[in-house]
């Protein structure tokens, strides 16, 4: 079982701009363009970040070209201060002199003119595009452009993350598609997202069986809301084999355990589950300070469904708002599997809501004992009036505690709303 | 105001990893690495992510170390896996045979057991170092090493973040700071965090000023919680003038909008006034759905002031949980001045608490209208029986705004914390 298929065809991505190497801005666009390449079967073998001078640029250019990828990619530099240098780097290290294209610089003064604003001297140059390239239509007001070198496709694209994405998907990719490579390369994607399963539990799993299929590469990616198993390969287009016979496999050995096929989120999912089976959600929170509701309403028109919570961190507000017993409290202390019961029922009573979801715990770094450590963690949940509680253990630091705890609450949700019939 | 000196001494940095490359992990160790090392005056020229590839290891490092600059760090490739290449790229490019160390071997060793874990046979191969080098004390279980190569000094650190971190602040930054050069390029840095204005007018101000401090550099930086102000240069070391002085005369143009000059966050800054007043705080939450009790809990002890919160996504929670008259709810509608207020007096009502924030707005994407377009929010705030509301308005999209307005929320009672006398 491979990660990664390094035998396809091999891009380069040069960014440049200081800001990613004084560390100010997160380099997202490599993230985006090394899934987006390698979702055509190209895998990036080098991405530099190099610091905005011509001189190394016009270098960085040249070692990449001699490597003949069958893409370069240029990130960055496209805009109109003396800082953005990337087509006169490209100028020198390719020997195609710069060119005034009227028809762009008309573009980008109607874009200004659309915004109320008034072009500057210095935009001027941003119209300027070298010998033989062809011009990528504005997303923002820096025009991209593109251009063939010996046997590599040169593109270069602003490095604001919507604008690059916009050229990507409109431009670049259809380029890349319609190159004899391309789509020999090409590849479909599935995205197997799971809750509840370990990253090394799940690839031991997934790497006792002969999936017959030696074109597909099955790799998992962990995240806090659980772990993605990503299919990448040849689709079988109808026939039997290929992807969709892993991916079909892979489903039924995971069971309950998937939670989406195509990248919607816990949040996502819970809701669409809410709404079918007609049901309204409350939270009780306790360690997770809020996180859960915040998660819920993270979706648009989760008002449909979720009618607001208690996040009871004070014993008081437990027992005085939420009517949890505070015998209950005293005997059993506030991380008890009673008291997540407690605070999942009393919220129902509270909000009328039909489901509760509730969190209690450990979350550090203080506080901790030996009978109640540091990430322990009680989940409750009330479902149509039954009430079931999980108790959880979570490595790390108080954050990471937090949000999957968070996240479990969730998926316990989804997992009970699962077994209820459809409204 | 110049952002970027790249005038003093140069690094560069090489990170191994296909996972960086396809794009399944953020290059966080990027950012870090490049601040810190700035922080000691040293520019990042170069950071190239390279395949888990010998031979392209080994070029990288061969083209690095042409351009002399003051540190090479090598960051990933140091784990136990036949994919972990670090130690023998630089065997081959430095021509330094790798070297067993008892002494290292024993110390993994000591580390598994004492997690209760066996060492495999792979992890035999992470006591090799290569000759002349000095191993890094284990962080996690992959040693790290450094030697000086020419000018370089060569480091080689994990990928883990918080490893490479820990072994970045304990072993390699007392190593540079001891260096000629780096004692010579190292500068004082300072960020000062502010709420409330925005990165260009934020700019504009402080251009308009002569700040008689040539050597120091003043750049912005905008977050959802604030936009940071970063000076960087010598330190007056007593004397005046410097970047003391810049400092101090910055902090007395932007007043109030500062919240901290040593990274607090606003939730730490919250937290601390609320300790010396003797205040607890409760928070009754619509549009932000749990987030302003959840920010407040990020900080550990924070059960010392924070009671608890209501969220009332639905009308009847507002009314019914929390106290709100029907009528103000009937005339004025959910998002309001008056619901605002009358949801922070209704959670001090029902928790006790001295102090309470509230949130109401229209998050979107649906649900605006002409006088309540997507993006209005009203916070408010009860600070010892006294009531305050602010009406904000936030750009951009439902995520964007809720965040904002959470933070807004925490600076609206930071604002009014400060004009309190302490207990």
């Amino acid at each position: 079982m491979s990660e990664t298929n390094r035998q396809g065809a091999a891009a380069e991505i040069i960014f440049s701009g200081d800001e990613l190497l004084r560390g100010d801005t997160l380099n997202t666009n490599q993230a985006y363009l090394g899934q987006r390449l390698l979702d055509l079967g190209i895998f990036a073998t080098h991405a530099l970040c190099v610091a905005d001078d011509l001189q190394a640029m016009v270098r960085a250019i040249r070692a990449s070209l001699e490597r003949h990828p069958v893409i370069l990619v240029l990130s960055g530099g496209l805009g109109p201060t003396d800082d953005d240098l990337t087509r006169e780097a490209v100028e020198e290290a390719l020997g195609r002199p710069l060119e005034h294209r009227e028809d762009l610089f008309e573009l980008i003064r109607a874009r200004f003119v659309s915004r109320g604003m008034v072009m500057g001297d210095s935009n001027r140059k941003q119209a300027s595009i070298p010998q033989g390239a062809t011009a990528i239509p504005l997303t923002g007001t820096a025009p991209g452009f593109h251009l063939q070198q010996g046997d590599t496709l040169v593109v270069a694209l602003p490095g604001v993350p919507w604008e690059l994405q916009q050229m990507w998907e409109d431009t670049v990719e259809p380029l890349l598609r319609a190159r004899p490579e391309g789509a020999r390369a090409a590849q479909t994607v599935r995205r197997i997202r799971t809750f509840g399963i370990g990253e090394s539990t799940l690839a031991e799993t997934l790497s006792e069986f002969d999936w017959h299929a030696p074109a597909v590469t099955i790799g998992t990616r962990a995240h806090l809301d659980g772990v993605t198993v990503i299919l990448r390969g040849p689709s079988a287009a109808g026939g039997g084999g290929g992807l969709e016979a892993v991916e079909t496999r892979i489903r039924a050995i995971l069971g309950e355990r998937v939670y989406s096929l195509n990248d919607e989120s816990l949040a996502e999912v819970v809701g669409k589950l809410l709404r079918r089976i007609g049901c309204t959600v409350a939270v009780a929170e306790s360690c997770t300070g809020g996180l859960v509701g915040k998660r819920i309403t993270d979706m648009p028109g989760s008002s449909e469904y979720f009618l607001g919570g208690v996040t009871a961190y004070d014993n008081r507000i437990k027992t005085e708002v939420l009517g949890v017993p505070a015998d209950v409290l005293a005997v059993r202390g506030a991380v008890s599997m009673e008291l997540a019961a407690a605070m999942a029922e009393g919220v129902c009573r509270l909000t009328g809501a039909d489901c509760a979801l509730s969190t209690t715990g450990v979350a550090g770094p203080g506080g901790g004992s030996d009978d109640k450590p540091v990430g322990l963690v009680y989940i409750g949940s009330v479902v149509k009036s039954v009430t079931s509680v999980e108790r959880l253990h979570f490595p790390g630091q108080r954050e990471h505690i937090r949000e999957r705890a968070a996240f479990a609450a969730l998926d316990l949700l989804r997992r009970r709303l699962l077994q209820q019939p459809p409204a």
